[in-house]
């Protein structure tokens, strides 16, 4: 693990660079918002930490009242676990012996039985079984498995998250809710009892929620945002714009050799960039267009003050998640100081 | 750091995924035909450890014939003099009090003075000075600084790397070396010597060789290939067929809804993907063409066999050096076993 870019205490603008840096109060205000929807939903949020990655956040978030936390993989529920989480589901298809006996494990550690959802293909073609009877077989055998207890459906539309207008999106989750309506009803049949729907993300779940049938939401990004999410808000407007950028990527300018060019010290291993360069917080006038593997090429427009040598940006992620998982350190800031320092307590755990 | 998804001596049947693995004879026979090249044309290697971050490996390169190695951060160059490696160059800008004391403080360590290059814009238009005048005054700068000797020119053309055609990358390599020597009778003017001329990368370093100017070959990338260099290898042959894929992302089947679909468990978090997606080793009837944080879709053609729950895939990543800054391990593989387990000593160390 490599060192932190900062101490606590210290002056934002003596963070060393390449840094992930979190505005704690931005941080504070998505969590309260999606807290407050919850209460005034009845509807069960169940935070997504891939995308953060990080136990200190987690128990932030269920100490606003979330239920527990979701991961895509053991190794984040381990991680989680040891940082004091102890509601989780792995929302993601857990396969070979090696990783089914460490789940079972961790699960023995509270002393309960391994409770499974049912994924359906709820229109993103990816993983889960087709809605109906299909499920409603594979949830029979589940309910029949020693050791295991069928807990519900896993329903996530995660295509519809990114889909460009309102009504595409609308269309999406609508045919997401006859699906699961389609197999609740399959499962009537074979007298289960589905007792949580999970699904959902940043850029649904009020559709969700509003169905009746979803019980548990799954949202991740809305506790940092990002630009992929950003630029369908700045055309669609909607749940994208419900949410404010919380987190960052601090940068050094290293280079200038040009009036109209800047080099920054952070490239393709301090943020992903497979959805587009990050934008430049605060500097419309400036534009980050070309990435490499550790630098960045901001462009300056016209009569874009000119950048020193030295001098720090924020860059604003295209992708968080990917972009977390390349950092060891939460540099979380408030009122211009580092207040906290959180481990990435999950960062690559991807097995 | 994560555990290692596998334990010496263990059948790579047995190795869990996700998994960075490489190939231990082709990465071998990789790095024999470089220091072959070095030997017969007698300019000096000096490899890029911003591709594969690991003391190991440097030191394999050096066992080679390597003069040493090339890193982009000083966290880099702190965590291979920790694993033994005795000479590095900081092939970029580093910009900061705190990073200059770290770097002096390693380079105190072998008690010499710090040695430095001058970078000019050969044509990358990222960092660097303009070629001749410009680079000499700067070259006076440090020369006359105390503790600081000037050492000569970095001039490293990363664009022409990967332009499609030899007449292209041929065209843009003699504008650098055009540079190289302006500069170096601009040197000449200001009575400074040029011991070292830098640069040169996988997809030009015969051309560099050639040029009777550069002495220092940067090379990184022809130690594991992908396919971002095998794609213009595939059309344009070359340097990019000189070598071998030796680097491979291990991932397992976990889910097979269709029987065109099969998804596998490695993601935007195992891979870099903004080269495009990986390619599925020996497997050219299976396409993956969806990558999502934890996941990539696997399209079978018509006449594909089928991929089995729980079966491996050998995925050729499209971008090497960020693909394996997102990994802890490597797993050394040959004959079947896995061989050695590396440590990615320099993962993350982006300061």
């Amino acid at each position: 693990m490599n060192p932190p870019p900062a101490e606590i205490g210290t002056s934002v603008a003596d963070i060393d660079t390449p840094a992930l840096v979190v505005d704690l109060d931005a941080l504070d205000r998505n969590i309260a918002k999606m807290a407050e929807f919850s209460r005034t939903t009845g509807v069960r949020v169940r935070p997504h930490a891939k995308t953060h990655k990080s136990a200190a956040i987690a128990l932030r978030q269920i100490a606003h009242g979330a239920v527990g936390q979701c991961v895509q993989k053991v190794g984040e529920a381990e991680a989680l676990v040891r940082g004091g989480v102890k509601d989780i589901l792995v929302s993601n298809q857990v396969v070979g012996e090696c990783k089914l006996r460490r789940l079972a494990a961790l699960a023995q550690d509270f002393g309960v039985e391994l409770g499974a959802l049912v994924e359906i293909d709820v229109g993103m073609e990816r993983c889960g079984v087709l809605p109906g009877k299909d499920a409603a077989a594979l949830a029979r055998r589940i309910a029949d498995a020693p050791g295991l207890t069928f807990r519900g459906l896993q329903a996530y539309h995660g295509r519809a998250q990114h889909l460009p207008t309102h009504q595409q999106r609308a269309q999406a989750i609508a045919s997401a809710i006859d699906a699961v309506r389609e197999t609740i009803d399959a499962l009537k049949a074979e007298n289960l009892d589905c007792e949580i729907v999970a699904g959902a993300g940043t850029g649904t779940f009020t559709m969700e929620a509003e169905s009746g049938v979803y019980n548990e939401l799954q949202v991740g990004s809305y506790v940092f945002m990002d630009t992929d999410y950003a630029k369908i808000g700045n055309k669609d407007g909607g749940l994208y714009t419900a949410f404010e950028h919380s987190l960052f990527v601090l940068a050094s300018v290293i280079s200038t050799p040009t009036s109209e060019r800047a080099i920054v010290d952070a490239g393709l291993k301090s943020y992903s960039a497979e959805k587009g360069p990050p934008w430049v917080h605060g500097r419309e006038d400036v534009e980050l267009t070309n990435v490499s593997d550790e630098h960045g090429k901001l462009v300056l427009g016209p009569k874009a003050k000119r950048l020193k040598l030295g001098e720090k940006v924020w860059l604003i992620p295209g992708h968080c998640d990917p972009t977390v998982n390349l950092h060891d350190w939460y540099v979380g800031v408030r009122n211009g100081r580092v207040e906290v320092l959180w481990p990435v307590s999950a960062r690559g755990a991807s097995i």
